[in-house]
């Protein structure tokens, strides 16, 4: 396994292997790897000949009064899972490789990128969508895995790789859980072991809301209620958003008639933690 | 020559050069070519195995009040043209395959768009740079070639192939004259011969600038004192602007201690004409 740091080394060799035939299966993080990024490079293992991760924790994307500068890094420890995965190369430049002096150029995704995350986060998906878009061009892959416990990010990025016709496939990896049900996160660190236990009502409400609408329930109204009250009968989960939106526009839903996002960001402590199910009416 | 339309077409197509080890050398125009595109082709031509152009008058570059309906077209003369320099896939989408329903994505380069253009044209370098960055995208280019006459796009392009890692050389070509000093431009078809003989005066007045600046004068607002005199001396020219900048940054200069570049844009009967000279000091 190697480690590159420069864009114009990761390029060269992107350049070599597609000359060679080769077909690129990229997963970009932002590091302090755990059991849900290696699900999403063992799938991207199988659908290409060369695996690529790049670990950054991209600035932009963090808003000034976020979690940049404490955000959980471990570089060494992280090539080691890397390398048991079957990781080719880990790309990890320095943020001034990313942004020198006198950057200026931003990748912007409109409307997907407003409601949810985007709307509690301003500049958040343009940071993403950003740093995306300049580690495609840097890593040339064929393929990129993304996963789907950040919703809204895959539909804003499967959205800018259309819009500007990147020639890239973009999968998504379903949720990976504890065995309790809490999404994987780097962010659970943060959580003390009383948190960590509040934290699972995003589980048991997501599981709630898909047994109301399996059991006929239709209105977004209704089922968000029930969600509500599972997720903060007490002041120590402060809900941010629940809201039910259509899985691919992600415009608000008022009737469950077909598959329809749930999606929940909550703060537990200093966690802020985000979840979703698309939940499926009965047929 | 092969004419191509669909995205999926030309990607294929630049896929297997680019297996087969070709150089793709490529020249973005809105098409109506005269002499200085037909320069910036064979400059093309000769930094590349396989020329490709597109032809595509792009509405997002246009502002509301602008002349994106009666900008000029002339396909099958256009066709002749390349034909006629070596040129191997015009590539000419339709604006429903640039921009498909639900469109939502831009690529914005803020501080070098602002000015001069920018600040006359708004959301015009947005779209140049998100269709830019589409056709880079599609056409898959090593190298791709700019008019020095679109001073400010060809100072955004760079910033934006810069900043966004994107890995194709852009190359200027200078800009192309007619015998008596108008810069060529599919726009001067707007001109009649009268304001075809005012329009002359952008030229003059960038000839009597570097005359100034090579005799000593430093002073940006002597020299454009100057310019304006001979711009506007009656109403059949009207100034949009008249600007001596940092020729890399566009930041404004007072004093001309090194290249300095004066950018100029007027109305002319109903043509908008720009016109640019690097200034450069007597040393």
């Amino acid at each position: 396994m190697n480690v590159v740091a420069t864009v114009k080394d990761m390029q060269a060799r992107a350049d070599q292997w597609r000359r060679d035939g080769k077909k690129i299966a990229f997963v970009p993080t932002m590091g302090y790897l755990h059991d849900g990024h290696l699900a999403l490079m063992k799938m991207a293992r199988r659908h290409g000949d060369i695996l690529v991760i790049s670990i950054f924790v991209n600035p932009t994307q963090f808003g000034p009064q976020e979690d940049f500068e404490r955000y959980p890094r471990d570089l060494p420890r992280d090539l080691k899972l890397a390398e048991s995965v079957g990781v080719d190369v880990v790309f990890t430049p320095s943020a001034e490789e990313m942004y020198p002096q006198n950057y200026q150029t931003y990748v912007e995704v409109t409307e997907v990128s407003r409601p949810l995350c985007g709307a509690r986060r301003p500049g958040h998906f343009r940071g993403v969508t950003t740093v995306v878009a300049k580690l495609f061009n840097i890593v040339k892959p064929h393929v990129a895995v993304f996963g789907e416990k950040d919703y809204q990010q895959l539909v804003v990025i499967r959205r800018m790789v259309q819009d500007l016709n990147m020639d890239v496939e973009v999968l998504g990896h379903p949720t990976v859980r504890e065995k309790d049900g809490l999404a994987m996160s780097s962010r659970n660190v943060y959580l003390s072991s009383d948190e960590r236990k509040v934290a699972l009502r995003l589980y048991q409400s997501l599981m709630k809301a898909q047994e109301l609408v399996s059991n006929g329930i239709t209105s977004a109204a209704e089922v968000l209620q029930e969600v509500r009250s599972i997720l903060a009968p007490d002041d120590r989960l402060v809900i941010d958003y629940a809201e039910i939106r259509d899985p691919e526009t992600l415009e608000e839903l008022d009737e469950i008639n077909g598959p329809a996002l749930l999606a929940l960001a909550a703060f537990v402590g200093k966690a802020r933690l985000i979840d979703n199910i698309v939940l499926t009416p009965r047929s």
